[in-house]
């Protein structure tokens, strides 16, 4: 972008943002400490008083060619934010700008504890120690390589990741509060949705298809229809699941015993869903020819026509 | 927005983002931890490994009808971040938005430790405790009313900030580390301005006004023009300015001893840069005849006046 302006995204009739959710919290009882703010400015600092905690932010685009009325929400999975979905690491357009380019308002979610929602530093509300991913477990976890090969960065073959940007994506890691937070994650979910007004087509990644899964039970009504892409939630034994669901998966589901665990379970969801007469699609996409996507298909080489594939199907429900 | 598709906003040629600056680390040496990561998801977590800390995350926006390529840079106070500058708590366009609508390109930072930037949860880098502003201080602090008024929420006569909404403000406060990550926001920030690539119109709050100015003084030949609202930071006596600064001041400056102090540095600072030879003003809003602003004219009522102002300032310059 060196000497020039910015140039690329889908032309927006409209962008803003608002928060929604969390709770008011009241801090007593401990010490006032002395702290010095700014080079000029130091005072007593009272850390007891009145916070709020817990809130999701959101940011809503609207395309010019805006062509459904229906909304996607995009939701991050766990060490991530919204930004996730801005862009890929090498800087392509993101599936953010792939769903408003096929005409959808889009909202993008940073849901409790991640990015602009802010989180909470008081271990008496949440007692921690929040984990930041290092760059190893992201390359095993994420199945772009065999872990012993991240040292050279020797991918899997085929591997769609794009690996030059590797080191890249992990600048958008941020801390998380591990199963702590995700209660408060499902009701401020819930109140984005209320929020939001009419039913959407929820789209979520990794662990935030746990927390998009069991708010969407809580308030169905509020879902057309829910995208898993590797899902690490399923839903409890006997639950009804009353909107359409897509799964998502990528290749190289036998890198470690993990991945072969989750697959058996995305492919006993989608049995339940059928056996529901729920509609029910799992992608695996290795098995429909598509090689090499790892678990960030959003960010893979062929992320804008997985991209357009899901809208496909949302068009289709 | 119940019901309805979400509208308002500027029209929009492109949007995107991007991260700049920070550094690589590695950890090692810590001992490994069996973390539960969701119900269905629980391993042996190795805390040692790879990170990338201390970049700076950046929203960019080109509007419609741009009329300028000279951009404009926003950069959020101390325990906020680029959210601040979407939208006032009661829902008008902010600071954003008014840019956008002058015709500006304008780029939204989140700086180190702030929302999508992530922060490092490791006390050997980052020692820590990070703070959480209360709504308490938030309202003695901004200026809004006075301490001992807090509880009936009843405010200055006159104020400009739009007191039904100031619970709603506090929503978008996030945790700070004071002090400890102030160098590596100078340099996420210089970062962010070399990425941009032209000179731009920086534009910061309150503590934000310390770290642009310290960017700036480092990389003159990248700043068109420095916007200073309310800032808590001014150059080492002697230091030389060289490029235009306007500083822009609220009302109610006897609230505290505080800002008693910081309105002496503003005029003495705006003095020294008339001797220095640099273009330079300082708006005193209310010896202009505007009452009742508080430290977040990027809120008050009276926002996009301002805005305004500001963007006439920039055309002169």
């Amino acid at each position: 972008m060196s000497g020039d302006l910015p140039a690329g995204g889908v032309p927006l009739a409209g962008f803003g943002s608002f928060y929604a959710g969390g709770r008011q919290v009241r801090v007593e009882g401990q010490p006032i400490a002395r702290i010095q703010f700014t080079p000029t400015v130091d005072f007593d600092w009272d850390p007891n008083g009145l916070f709020h905690i817990e809130q999701a932010y959101v940011q809503w685009f609207v395309p010019i060619d805006r062509r459904h009325d229906r909304p996607v929400v995009l939701l991050h999975g766990g060490g991530f934010t919204g930004a996730m979905w801005e862009a890929t690491p090498d800087g392509r357009p993101g599936w953010l700008q792939n769903f408003l380019a096929e005409g959808y308002p889009v909202y993008v979610v940073d849901n409790v504890e991640r990015g602009r929602a802010g989180w909470c530093p008081f271990p008496t509300l949440w007692p921690g120690p929040p984990i930041l991913r290092s760059a190893e477990e992201a390359w095993s976890l994420f199945r772009i390589g065999a872990a012993e090969h991240f040292a050279q960065r020797r991918p899997f073959d085929p591997q769609r990741f794009p690996i030059a940007a590797f080191d890249e994506m992990i600048r958008g890691s941020v801390p998380r509060f591990p199963r702590q937070t995700d209660d408060a994650a499902v009701l401020a979910l819930g109140a984005v949705l209320a929020r939001i007004g009419r039913p959407a087509a929820l789209l979520a990644h990794s662990q935030g298809g746990e927390i998009a899964l069991r708010t969407a039970l809580d308030a169905p009504e509020r879902i057309a229809a829910l995208v898993l892409v590797e899902s690490s939630g399923f839903p409890e034994d006997g639950a009804r699941v009353g909107f359409p669901v897509l799964q998502v998966v990528g290749d190289h589901l036998d890198a470690t015993p993990l991945w072969g665990d989750l697959s058996a379970r995305y492919r006993a969801f989608a049995a339940d869903l059928v056996r529901q007469g729920t509609r029910s699609d799992a992608w695996f996409l290795a098995e429909r020819g598509v090689r090499g996507n790892s678990h960030m298909p959003m960010m893979d080489d062929n992320s804008a026509e997985i991209a357009g594939a899901i809208a496909h199907w949302l068009r289709a429900i």
